[in-house]
Order: structure tokens, then C-alpha cells, then sequence
């Protein structure tokens, strides 16, 4: 035992196993939630079990949600013509973070692995197909989303073997519908530098020229 | 809001009032616990309150402890006649994990800094000198730490201005009961690199050159 109390040693054992968060991090952050007041500790203590029992998960875009469909799901302002469809809620707000992307946006909640043996029946691979789907005339009738045909569909997987497969896998599986799909441009990453870039980025960058 | 969802906006708010941890890293734990099993994220919370609810101080060296008096105060092994000073309690465990110091502990739980209105008074100086004191004969009756003479105290506050403040004022203070005062080492830390030292660690290093 490294500290004089148990409470204390298993606080740091609990925090060692969140990612991001080392042994040293854990021990400064132990030392801080001890002279934290314990009013505050309870919050904090309250809100990880919040997210636990109030987040659900939208059942357009499986984006976290406190109801049954996002903020931007409902929105009368997104363009549900354009779907971007991403791995983790994170990339969405990565994304909106952008101000740029006013379509709406589909979570497949991780990436073909198959050494980790996560296959395309684990994401929500097939509730994506059925949105790019023609839709039949009983959805329409029920559904809160309009039934506006998708015109393109934007991969934005992380740039890696993961990401690639899945991406190329969505793409046989959608192309058939006749509908655009395209991926987020893969390149030096703005405000980088030729010499420091690693020789991957910098080959796709080459390989993914434009033209001026 | 940028999460489709309060409970996460709300968990991620109190993530980032904790020290080490940014927005950035608040979002990816945040992430992480959204996928972990509720069980574990109601161990997590709750090792947090009890951190809160369990732990004492050691009555006789300030450290955290689950009972009255720490494992270090009571062990038999320890040297009370040697007493190292640190600020918090992770400098305890710090201390610990080198396996080279056989006395005992006094902890001040923080530094003199006038300019964040710490005073002596706001730490456990007192105790300290209580414990340097040479033992009435009430004490000796009742305590449980042995009134073993204290034969050095040794100052380990960290090498900044405030350290150094609390260092000078205990050393004035405790040297008068005819008691040796050390403060350890400062200079080129193992591994480093003299090219890379900032100014004042390489004239510390200096000052303190040792002969060979």
C-alpha cells in the first residue's frame, strides 16, 4: 500500500483504469477530491451515474440524446439529404465544432475489428441502410424524420486500418443505392509541417492532390 | 451545448473543474464512461464519496489515514527520532516508493503563501513543534508514539518560493530546541541533461557541489 488508506488507495485504483488518467494523475487528482467540499464530490459523483441511467441514445442517429431523438435529428435547420456518418458521439461534436456541416449525422459506435471481433453486426450498420433505403409508404406515414431522399452519404472514419476497412465495407454496401458517398479528405493536417510529417500522411497527401 | 445530451454536457462540466484533466480529456472519459458497465461507474462514484467520508488525518503526523493514527506513526520499523516534513500527502507517498526513508512523517498539508493568504497558522506547525518539544510527563503517559527524542528533522517542501518560505521559517523556528534541521537536496535531477537545466536548478547544482 502506497498511501495510509484504503479509501484513498482504492479511489486511485478506480480512476488508474479511466483512459488518459496514469498512476501520477491519479494520485494528484485523489489528493484534489480530498480537499474538494463534499458537496461538489457528490456532484461529480451524481453525474457519472446520470450518464449512465439518463443518456439514451437517438433512435434516428444513435448519437447520446437525453430523449428518444437528438437536437439534431429534430432540427428543422439540418439538411437531412446529407448524412455524415461517424464512429463515436464524439466525432460528432468534433464535427460541430466546425460550424461547417449542416447535414445530420449517423454513429456506428466503433469500427469493423476483426481482431478485436467487432463485425458490421455490432454497429448500426443496418439501421444506416435502412435510412439510405427508398422509403416505403407505411415509414412515411409514422416517422417524425421527413422522408427526404439521402443524396450523399460523407465517411468520416478515423484516418486508420480500422477506419479504412469500415469505410470501404459501407461503401460497396451503399454504393448500389445510387447514392453519393464520399469520405473526409485525409492530408497534412493545417498548420503542420512537410518536414515533421510522418511518410503515410504525406503520401496520401500526394496521392490526394488537388488541383488548382 | 455541443453533446446532444445534458447528463454527458453536465459530467463533462464537473471533469473539467479537476486539475490535469481538459476539455479534451473530459470528453474522451466522459466517452469512455457513457460505455462502461453501470456497476463499475457506481464503484467509481462511490469510491469518490468515500474518499470524502472515510479518510481522517493521522493525529500525530497530519497524513491520510482510516484510523486515528496512520500505519507509518504506528509501525514499530519506523525511526521516531528522524521526521521528515512534506507538504501534502502524496509527498508521503512519494517519499515511500523510494524505500530508503526509516523515519517518520509530519505533514503540513500546504505551504506559507502570503499572496494566497496561507499563513503558518494555517498549517500544522504547531503540531510540529509540539512534537520536537521535549515530552512533558502527561504526554508521555498517555500517547501512543513513544517519546522517543527527536534527533533531526528533515525539510522536503518542493524547490519553489514558497517551499523555500516554509523551509526558512521552520528551520528559525526549530532551532532553537537544539535540534538538527536538514533540507534535501536540490540540484541536477538523475537522468537530466546539464545542456537542458534551466538557470536556477544549474546554479543550485552549483551551490551545492559536494566533494569528492
Amino acid at each position: 500500500m502506497q498511501f495510509t488508506s484504503e479509501a484513498v488507495e482504492s479511489l486511485v485504483e478506480h480512476l488508474t483504469r479511466l483512459p488518459t488518467i496514469g498512476r501520477k494523475s491519479a494520485h494528484r487528482l485523489a489528493a484534489y477530491i480530498l480537499k474538494m467540499p463534499r458537496e461538489e464530490v457528490v456532484e461529480l459523483s451524481k453525474a457519472l451515474v446520470a450518464v449512465k441511467d439518463k443518456v439514451k441514445y437517438c433512435r434516428i442517429c444513435y448519437n447520446v440524446s437525453d430523449s428518444d431523438l437528438c437536437g439534431i435529428c429534430t432540427s428543422p435547420k439540418r439538411d437531412r439529404s446529407l448524412i455524415c456518418v461517424v464512429e463515436e458521439s464524439n466525432d460528432v461534436m468534433a464535427l460541430e465544432r466546425t460550424n461547417e456541416f449542416r447535414g445530420v449525422y449517423h454513429v456506428l459506435g466503433g469500427v469493423i475489428s476483426p481482431l478485436d471481433g467487432i463485425g458490421p453486426e455490432d454497429l448500426h450498420v443496418r439501421e444506416l441502410v435502412a435510412r439510405v433505403q427508398p422509403v416505403s409508404e407505411e415509414e412515411a406515414g409514422e416517422g417524425m424524420e421527413e422522408p427526404t431522399p439521402v443524396k450523399e452519404i460523407i465517411l468520416a472514419m478515423n484516418p486508420n486500418v480500422e477506419g479504412d476497412t469500415t469505410a470501404y465495407y459501407l461503401t460497396q454496401l451503399i454504393k448500389p443505392f445510387g447514392i453519393q458517398v464520399s469520405r473526409i479528405a485525409r492530408g497534412l493536417p493545417i498548420g503542420g509541417d512537410l518536414e515533421y510529417a510522418d511518410e503515410a500522411t504525406l503520401s496520401r497527401a500526394l496521392m490526394g492532390r488537388v488541383k488548382l
